[in-house]
């Protein structure tokens, strides 16, 4: 299998830090040559599962540009230059919930756009959480802090609650580290019988 | 909380029908006004979580121009005009792979960037699959057609091979509804002790 080749790139579209567009001139392992393909050059970003020592986790309730009405969301934000991904979690999660955590999972990068880029999310659990200080730099979009159980949890992703991509991969890939250690939710239409 | 508002919007690039970008002027929830804010409209796709009745996930192996090296990868695709998501993941699963699927179970629509747009991705869990015919369009990149087990598919999120978000995403998020009914997989250091 042969690699796809970048003969050229150039800038068509630059609003930094948060938006610039390449176009690049590529030719395809099947040897077709395509010469605007267009690459979106965006920053990376952290989104981070924080779970405290009673089991409850971290989650904004807010707004943004991209969705119609409220979405559940983890931490998480934009790299600033210079920093690593898990600088970048740890920032986070003082800065807008005034938290601090003490075991940090790698749950893995990606690239948001398999054809043209768009920057890289980087995932993270952070468990033993607690609060340390008021936010010291909330979201413009005003988010409220929830400390959300297991099954809310579970519930709101069955529900599509959390409407962003990222958001709802970050906290199913997180669940698959965390064993169910508490007693299992009740089956639908199974009745509760009391012992005799 | 208030809503944020959109004054107007201006197209500044346009490569149809992979990505255009606009220039929106917006007023947030704060009353903050960002004139230039950038909003990347992309095509809306499709991933799709494929399982046949022998317990076996269709996965492709493949490379794409937004990574280094192979992924593992689902089936999907963009979706065509005037298509719906379902229409599209079923298009998607006869052409990539030539199988076809008897149940369907949405798995939920996320917008890929919470700021900036770029498209929704459907996601669907497809299973009753079975081989119909050929692939009849398959992908420019060659993809090699896999038929995992779920541990594979499991140790496959754990090591990063997955190296999309959206199809890091939909696998976690399809795991979650189906249970395991096979053997646990034996722990790593605990031997076989013959019976007696």
């Amino acid at each position: 299998m042969k690699l796809w080749k970048t003969a050229s790139r150039r800038k068509v579209l630059d609003y930094p830090p948060y938006l610039s567009v390449e176009i690049h001139d590529v030719t395809l392992p099947s040897g077709r040559r395509i010469a605007d393909w267009t690459w979106i050059i965006t920053p990376d970003y952290v989104s981070i599962v924080v779970c405290t020592d009673d089991d409850r986790f971290l989650c904004f309730r807010q707004e943004k540009y991209g969705f119609e009405g409220l979405s559940l969301a983890p931490v998480g934000g934009y790299l600033e230059p210079g920093e690593s991904a898990l600088q970048a979690a740890r920032r986070e999660l003082k800065e807008e919930a005034g938290y601090e955590a003490s075991e940090w999972q790698d749950l893995g990068t990606y690239v948001v756009d398999t054809n043209r880029g768009a920057g890289n999310a980087y995932f993270y659990l952070a468990r033993g959480a607690r609060k340390v200080c008021e936010p010291t730099a909330p979201d413009e979009e005003q988010p409220e802090l929830l400390l959300l159980s297991r099954p809310e949890i579970e519930q709101a992703l069955d529900s599509g609650d959390f409407k962003g991509l990222g958001w709802a991969a970050v906290f199913a890939l997180a669940l698959r580290k965390l064993p169910i250690l508490s007693e299992p939710r009740p089956q639908e239409g199974v009745e509760k019988v009391p012992k005799a």
